[in-house]
């Protein structure tokens, strides 16, 4: 039986997942592939053993080890960042080593570097686990949608920032509070920045992107909102419109040019988007042939990442095994129909909005508001004020029609410097009704 | 560049979708895999000339032309059938052809000799239509989730027999009448009785588990029951109790016998299955690895089949074009680790239950029902005697905890045959919160 033989760079949770993975589902993975998929190395600097279970598997400090050793085939690589894992998997591939990595910062940071790496030393790079943990949507997105134009993407790619809103929404509880509690559950990092900003929500979507399009996309082409100014108030007002609100990362595919935007959204509920709660991802592809598919899963996690790592690792090994590497073009395109695309400016974005004014109670307030808005072309759907006033402050929440994103900044500018606007307007947009 | 041929049996609706995705994404295709494939023949016995964009696809009525042309790499086979087809594919294989079909009666009746025909051949089998129209499901699962166990399966996998759940849930109108509705509209055929009934549904739960599991099953394995009894007072009730009714299909891997069941199912409003609505599929995979992961998407239509079918030929002229045939088993699992496997007798079930049992408006008969339900080991959370009697009749809604199958069955025998009983009871079985 073909032997193939792996490494991994990093045990950390990830880490130990794969090679946990890999030793409860070799025998499942011989009578799927024929094939002996054997680990033989670790490289971690801050482990100083291996559990009982990987006796035969050799510890390491030195990542060097593994690129020089002429029997390791594929090198996995889980330390995460952006600076080491960029060196170790360039060094892999300068070696001849087929990569698989998790590391979507890198990827969406450095991936034309790398994937141009991966080509001129002809290896493999697998990348399943990037982004949706695993949820098997970069497969779909080469292979089962092959025969499709991607005309949009919109997902909820970062389990921190859905289990944060999701608290909020269920329980009724502020920002602040969730976030303290996500964090002394493990649910959230000490620095959950990447997260709740959406940075991290970007990385995945530049990787989605780049595989549906076959486009170069950096992630200073993404435009970035979080999820930390969203209070209760926003959330409750949404339900009783009918909407959930989730941090979205959405692309709409124009042809010649694309959108690329991270923010809060309000979710008809009736949007299966809606129902994904907690620590769950799901991602939503409209494509011109198949119409919607949404794939949905644990998007973070040892063992559901580690299933996607090993899944990635199976490929490369038929493929060793086959004698047919890059079968599948690693970005989904041949190399030489990967090119660049313009991105939609966000000025130019028309959808419904939602916001959230804080003012003085005074007469004439709400006509000076709607008189600014009517100015800029922006027709409100409905006004609320709701609550009497809370230091002198109300709130005044207006959902509106249709309108230009270039518009509504210039409204709110104006608004928020009205001398009766008491805090910046929270705004957030809003997914029609069917919209894809 | 490399060349592929295909030829089509059968230019329905799937057919005609079929060569239209071939047609518009031919370019797309070509920038992803190098490979131009082309669609050089079409067979159909009613079918007078091909639409202009055709104009170089040549159309005969003979079948069999397609088999002794040398230059055809692919036959996909779209007439649907069990007799038929299985001939054309079968002779078609013979002759060293690859086979695409979309054909899920054929597949779950005669897999066995197929599946054994192809592997005598040496010749590939796509059958990514055969289940849930676009949605990239057998892809999925055979490779996407190849590191994990597969330890339950659930399956909204009819759109017409969703669809007509779903009407009836909006609009409270009764089976009959929708039927008619979504006949009248060509959302159900004029014989629905496979949709209604679970057999379809059935059909591809026997495909799926096979892919999952890597066993031998047939369509008598699995227990049917359809959607036909129901009524929208059941649909009311399940509302107020917190669940939307769905047709599933449910397998749960127990290690050396698995489950085999479809029927109308009670699922909890809080389930991402309960929101999959109108003409949409979905299946919902636990996997010990990966834990839950759910598809959804359209599950019928000329152009997402059409998308589910090239994605096959594309798969299948990638192995041609790299000479790496069978490169992934067509099973999932290696012949030589396909076995048969133990069925749980639906006997042994034990879930909760609703019971909508007709009765006469008589003092006593409560105590009666709930003395035999008593003798039998089934204890209730609630029971609803709701509106006044109707012809004598009155309803009483009964919700068990969970309870053993032939226990329920025994049961409701007795309650069947009192003599107060007007009606036959009917009885939804109710999938249990968080039941995976």
């Amino acid at each position: 039986m073909k032997e193939v033989n792996v490494a991994i760079i990093g045990f950390g949770t990830v880490g130990s997942g794969t090679a946990q993975v890999m030793y409860e589902q070799a025998e499942r993975i011989r009578k799927r592939s024929g094939i002996n998929i054997n680990l033989r190395k670790v490289a971690d600097i801050a482990v100083d053993s291996l559990p009982a279970h990987l006796s035969n598997v050799e510890l390491t400090r030195d990542a060097g080890e593994l690129f020089n050793d002429q029997e390791i085939d594929i090198i996995v690589e889980l330390i995460g960042g952006t600076t080491l894992a960029k060196t170790f998997i360039l060094q892999a591939m300068e070696h001849g080593k087929h990569v698989v990595t998790a590391n979507k910062a890198l990827l969406s940071e450095h991936g034309r570097e790398i994937f141009a790496a991966a080509a001129a030393n002809e290896v493999e790079i697998g990348f399943e686990a990037s982004v949706g943990g695993g949820i098997p949507l970069i497969k779909s997105l080469k292979e089962g949608l092959v025969a499709n134009k991607i005309m949009s993407i919109m997902g909820i790619m970062n389990g921190t920032a859905n289990y944060i809103l999701t608290r909020m929404t269920d329980h009724g509880v502020n920002f602040t509070e969730v976030l303290k509690d996500a964090q002394e559950k493990g649910f959230a990092e000490a620095d959950p920045t990447y997260d709740i900003e959406g940075i991290d929500t970007a990385h995945k979507l530049v990787i989605l992107m780049t595989m549906a399009y076959g486009m170069n996309i950096g992630l200073d082409d993404v435009a970035i909102e979080g999820i930390s100014r969203i209070q209760p108030v926003d959330i409750d007002f949404a339900g009783d419109f009918g909407y959930r609100i989730k941090l979205l990362a959405i692309s709409r595919n124009y042809g010649d040019h694309v959108e690329a935007r991270v923010h809060p959204t309000m979710v008809p509920e009736s949007h299966m988007l809606a129902g994904i709660n907690g620590a769950y991802n799901g991602v939503h592809f409209t494509g011109d042939m198949v119409e919607d598919v949404l794939l949905y899963g644990l998007g973070a996690g040892k063992m559901p990442t580690g299933s996607a790592v090993v899944a990635d690792i199976v490929d490369i090994a038929r493929n060793i095994n086959y004698g047919c590497l890059n079968r599948v073009p690693c970005l989904s395109y041949l190399p030489e129909h990967i090119s660049p695309r313009q991105i939609t400016p966000m000025a130019e974005l028309r959808c419904p909005y939602y916001f959230r004014i804080s003012t003085l109670d005074k007469p004439g307030v709400l006509s000076t508001i709607s008189g600014i808005l009517g100015r800029h072309g922006i027709s409100l759907e409905s006004v609320i004020q709701k609550g009497r006033e809370q230091q002198g402050t109300v709130p005044i929440i207006m959902r509106t029609y249709e309108a230009r994103e270039d518009a509504v900044q210039d409204a709110l500018a104006e608004i928020n410097a009205l001398p009766t606007t008491t805090a910046e307007t929270v705004m957030i947009r809003i997914l029609a009704d069917n919209e894809e």
